[in-house]
């Protein structure tokens, strides 16, 4: 690989002369900054970005952490993330936690020692006290952490008061919602909150069924979705927690021959490709996960900067209505 | 930050004595090093990676290039060449090209300026001249490349033999293959190939439409997949060379009101999430992501220690037999 001092040789400049250009430092004649760069270009010089960043003790490096990456929700955040970060000349390093605590613990670990700039943290359960001895700002998204620098979250209590809304307007009189338990408050917890409320306020009956953390892990819920359908016949109306659940219930309602969205109207949460990729398409609760991951981004480089930010943001959601009601 | 000083400090030793003890050189006692490891984890010192980086003159990170993050095939790959990558030490740096040809310049640009241990590159287009000056190992999955190292495929056209196959053993006597067209020749033509020899060999009559980079880019396939079947009537068996056009032909099945897999069967390739999340769920022909992923980040290991890699390695596919057939 061509190094500086190939082209201070090409060039028949010195050294340090080359470096005052790259760097831009003090006064360099137009000749001399085109002939450093002409001959870059020819011998396909990369300045050395390790060595930048230990002089700066600092990289342009993101640490990204999420619990799933394969997870349809996480794997549009982190494309929205990339897109984001590499819009202001960032990098993202991508972790996997699968949830567990030590694996995170590893990670952050991992962060410190590669100087990163600063971490996105996506959802996940790990204890807060694991998160001591980071030095760089700490945006959340959609994730509850008393010491992380700024939360960024949708309006999840709206979503849930949307999706109740909707269903009792198209008619439903039985509502149900499926949502995750967590052992931590979770952001996410408000869509339940807010749905149960419109239902209150309405005096429409509903019942709700929570999965448990296996359940998510596993993206796999049709055990509790059988149990909830065949023990509550009179229910025709679901608030489902993500559209991952959406699309499970309208699997399972093919198979009980429960028709969608005769028999039975679906809600969905998040606004993701399985939404609108199965029969029915499900209507959903629109997640903003581009312009999430655009403020977080945006947040972190103004943290880093010691520029004052936002301690928590939440952004408006939108119903989205699709073939599922 | 803790640094190495304040380690010294804490246990009153040389800084040149706790170097030793961190990069294990020259003879020191058990004492010393439990004392110098006991400050380490009070102080919660890290080691600085970027230090270190410098003078190995590599970085333990990898360099992963995708043409889109979120499609459900990709977020697979990604999530399997995660774990393999940090099973093995080494980080990744996600980059999403969108299939562009100056995004994926500009990212190999990247990673050499930032030392990368080495390069997967995930499909994609680009041309190959654009990878000049790359001076790691380059490993691509699913990807003809010249100057690539070495290439990690799934038997793709064995892949389109079984879809045919099974199509044929399960009564269909017209068929349609639904597959990707490209500049370049990709592995994944193959999957159409080893199809249309299976019927050419059984006598069965057959069709090949192709989709377009744009409806690749999209996602978005369905006024092709209705376009085929209003004019196609008589076609009983499709063969679509993703799960996301198999999925997308499910939905058109149901407005148009043709019966899966009654009046026609459908298989699919992948074996990603969408296969299983829709109704009906996808028959399709299970590609070993996991064992590819595995097999690019060992090998990039062992070409990074100049070790001999196999320059093209071809993993079996199987047939997953679901509900659209």
């Amino acid at each position: 690989m061509a190094t500086l001092k190939d082209v201070a040789k090409e060039t028949g400049l010195a050294v340090s002369t080359v470096s005052r250009v790259l760097n831009s430092r003090g006064y360099i004649s137009e000749e001399t900054k085109k002939s450093v760069y002409d001959a870059m270009k020819k011998l396909n010089y990369q300045p050395n970005e390790v060595a930048r960043s230990l002089s700066k003790q600092t990289t342009n490096t993101i640490g990204v952490i999420v619990p799933h990456i394969k997870h349809p929700y996480f794997a549009e955040l982190i494309s929205h993330i990339e897109a984001a970060a590499n819009h202001r000349n960032y990098k993202i390093l991508l972790f996997n936690s699968r949830d567990r605590d030590e694996k995170e613990k590893e990670i952050l670990d991992m962060c410190n020692r590669n100087r990163v700039a600063g971490i996105i943290l996506c959802s996940g359960t790990v204890e807060m006290n694991k998160f001591e001895g980071i030095h760089v700002p700490l945006i959340t998204i959609e994730r509850n952490l008393e010491m992380g620098t700024a939360a960024v979250e949708c309006d999840n209590l709206k979503g849930g008061r949307m999706a109740a809304r909707h269903l009792i307007e198209k008619g439903c009189t039985n509502l149900a919602v499926i949502s995750g338990v967590r052992g931590n408050y979770m952001p996410a917890d408000d869509r339940e909150i807010g749905f149960m409320e419109v239902c209150k306020e309405c005096g429409i009956t509903y019942q709700a069924f929570k999965t448990n953390e296996v359940q998510y892990n596993m993206g796999e819920y049709h055990e509790l979705i059988e149990e909830v359908l065949t023990q509550n016949k009179e229910v025709d109306g679901i608030f489902a927690s993500s559209d991952l659940i959406a699309a499970q219930v309208l699997q399972v309602c093919s198979r009980l021959k429960i028709s969608v969205p005769k028999d039975l109207k679906v809600v969905g949460f998040d606004d993701v490709l399985v939404s609108s990729i199965t029969t029915p398409t499900i209507t959903t609760i629109h997640q903003p996960i581009k312009e999430m991951a655009q403020m977080a981004i945006s947040m972190l480089v103004d943290a880093s900067k010691d520029k004052m930010v936002a301690s928590k943001t939440t952004l408006p959601v939108s119903l989205v209505e699709r073939e599922s009601t």
